[in-house]
């Protein structure tokens, strides 16, 4: 499909952020065939689908880079209580009640509202992901699966296994939307043994690694008891950054830590919001950016945020580092708003096709309305977008030249069949409120 | 006029938080009739408007119990630079170009973005105080409003009569929905003479005071040299206590400043959002609730925010609190609700009116639409709303009886003219962009 997206303000962020006043995007099949003034653009662009972009403004997706979306199911289940009771006592039991198909659902609900929130690729880590991968498929976001791998127990080969089918039979597929990582779930919740079987299958595969670093101060205190060294030091010794490695978290991390992942080029996922509500602390993001860590967002899952919305990590991440440091000057706006695109593409290791708006680049774009009060009086769009931002300002949504929503409207997710599906999971599983 | 709101869930919370299922509000002139189940209802009420609430939550209306509405003027201007930098080279050379019909419009769209996110009462401290009253007036809004006081200097004089003609001239006005305060900016921009001149006002017209307090190291360092005491302290010497105060920011606070804020009845408004971009630091709201001082919630000007969201407000004062303490128990969803409501309505000093939703009182109600993904699977109201609900869920917003907007859609003021205007204020005293 040929779509041409007209009178609309590109901001591209190629090299920087460039901006084109009323400028034109034409989508071409699954790529950007060009950016720019629409009267120096060729007259025999014979486009299926005209947008009028109006008022509004036209970006790169958001991107998602740590999410568990099946675990819609356990949002607003369970709140402000302690963590190892919340997980123990509420979500473990819960779910040993899901089954297979029911993740097909919670993963749609979970995709709708990142659709509607201008999240046009996710990476996620959790089990029945096969349904994940087909929920993606189907609704037309991008995604970066992961089983969630933990061991030795019982299942612990089994989940490898399905680790590898994973791989199998949907990396690269859905019109190359969808890739396959490996995921070792954590330092504490893997042996040294089953750690290096995750290693191994990897490097086998030629996968990405995605895994929790360094979340919570226990975390870190019982891998010094139990190895001598930081979760940080202790996963390099082990070799796991010799490949692309998605860590999740990072909240407590060592001067020593920080080079560590500089020096291994490990991709950071900030995750301010799960991090606050779970009791974990806050990361220093601004001074791993000034590292030169490539630095992510994510929303981690919507039973921990309640919500799975960049734009709101986003606006967090930028506020956080300036008050934990009582220093307004730091991550200011344009490195937030990089934060949650372009750095998301290069921890997703998909940053040669994603992440800004190019010509040859995929067409993973979002129109955003401005009309609302919250962007007047005018001022710079990026920090219009990252400090005023309203979920709600996504219009249109467009991932790999397909329309997903239009006018705030799926067109590929009936809405109301998902919510549906998901009470009737939850009734099941949890029983009438 | 006579509203009746079907098919409703009401969050009552007169005495905690009472939720009628499909339920039913009587609204009669500007105050609450009837809450309970339609079938127990008069069958005589004839309503002049029937709104379906199907599918609805109907709260009390959010309470901004700090805000500087005119500064709409400065939202996106300067951003991520130095607190006294931004102050002193950019928002005050503005603020001089600012003439008085400026403040009309530039108050109308602040109270336009509070509207869209479900505020119905606001309390403001600016200049042109004049012309907030006659914005909140004609469009609607509850407002609690003080003239800021600074001094001495040649127009420290003309400030303390501007609060006292706003006295006379607004309190009590527009169907009793604009009362007046008396508003000295801080201990470090009043001198103790000029204190107590603007506490003698509060005396002597029986009005509240407004004041900001111990919002930055800063300030409190240089108050110790100056007067050997926290700026706590030296407020309660000089018997500004005495009043009833609204005290907003407490960044800053010893063990003792709280006991006396406690032992004064001292309402503080926490402005989590502002308090993190302009690098303030994060207040310790919980310890502040566990203390049994009233902490209110305010969002402080688009210039420091960006928005004016009670929501945002509640949902980041819910999660700062676990965060900075590591412990996921503190503050939980029913308490930054509270905030964000009643403890707003006692802030204003307005709690036997507004602030819940029960019989008798002012009928200020908000309407939520529960459809989006964000609101599944089903769980307890509150907490979905605290940390997964969004400004773009509100439907419908009355304020003393009268629909204020529906479907989101603004009755009282013309958004399209108010943008305009605004654009054409900005351009004169800032230039094109």
């Amino acid at each position: 499909m040929k779509i041409l997206i007209k009178n609309v303000h590109v901001i591209s962020m190629d090299s920087g952020i460039a901006g084109y006043d009323e400028g034109c995007i034409a989508v071409d099949g699954d790529v950007i065939a060009y950016i720019g003034r629409e009267e120096q653009f060729q007259q025999d662009f014979a486009a299926d689908r005209v947008i009028d972009g109006k008022g509004m403004l036209a970006l790169p997706g958001f991107i998602n880079a740590h999410t568990h979306s099946a675990m819609s199911i356990f949002r607003g289940y369970a709140n402000d209580i302690p963590l190892m009771e919340w997980l123990r006592t509420r979500i473990w039991p819960m779910e040993d009640r899901l089954m297979p198909e029911d993740a097909y659902w919670l993963s749609l609900l979970a995709i709708a509202e990142m659709i509607m929130s201008g999240v046009t690729a996710f990476a996620d880590m959790y089990m029945f992901m096969d349904q994940t991968a087909k929920a993606a498929a189907q609704s037309g976001i991008r995604a970066v699966l992961a089983r969630g791998l933990q061991g030795p127990d019982p299942k612990a080969e089994q989940r490898l296994a399905e680790n590898r089918r994973l791989w199998e039979e949907w990396n690269g597929e859905a019109e190359g939307r969808i890739r396959v990582m490996v995921g070792p779930h954590a330092v504490y919740t893997c042996s040294r043994e089953y750690l290096e079987k995750c290693i191994n299958l990897a490097r086998e595969l030629g996968a990405g690694i995605h895994i929790h670093l360094a979340e919570t101060r226990d975390e870190v205190e019982e891998c010094r008891r139990r190895y001598g060294r930081t979760p940080v030091e202790y996963l390099e010794e082990a070799g796991l950054f010799k490949h692309h490695t998605i860590a999740v978290h990072c909240v407590h991390l060592t001067p020593g830590d920080m080079d560590i992942l500089r020096n291994n080029n490990v991709h950071v996922v900030h995750c301010p919001v799960s991090n606050l509500k779970l009791g974990s602390g806050i990361a220093q993001a601004a001074v791993l950016v000034d590292k030169g860590i490539n630095v992510a967002l994510g929303t981690d899952s919507a039973s921990s945020n309640n919500c799975l919305s960049i734009m709101k990590e986003m606006n967090f991440a930028a506020l956080l580092s300036k008050g934990i440091n009582e220093n307004p000057t730091l991550l200011p706006a344009r490195q937030a708003f990089e934060m949650a695109t372009i750095n998301g593409a290069k921890a997703l290791g998909w940053e040669d096709e994603i992440g800004c708006l190019d010509v040859g680049r995929k067409a993973d774009i979002i129109l955003l309305r401005q009309d609302g009060p919250h962007y007047h009086p005018a001022a710079d769009l990026i920090t219009h977008l990252v400090y005023s931002g309203r979920d709600s300002d996504v219009d249109t949504v467009i991932v790999n030249g397909n329309i997903l929503m239009e006018d705030r409207k799926l067109t590929t997710i009936d809405l109301e069949q998902v919510c549906h599906k998901v009470e009737e999971i939850r009734t099941r599983i949890m029983g009438r409120i």
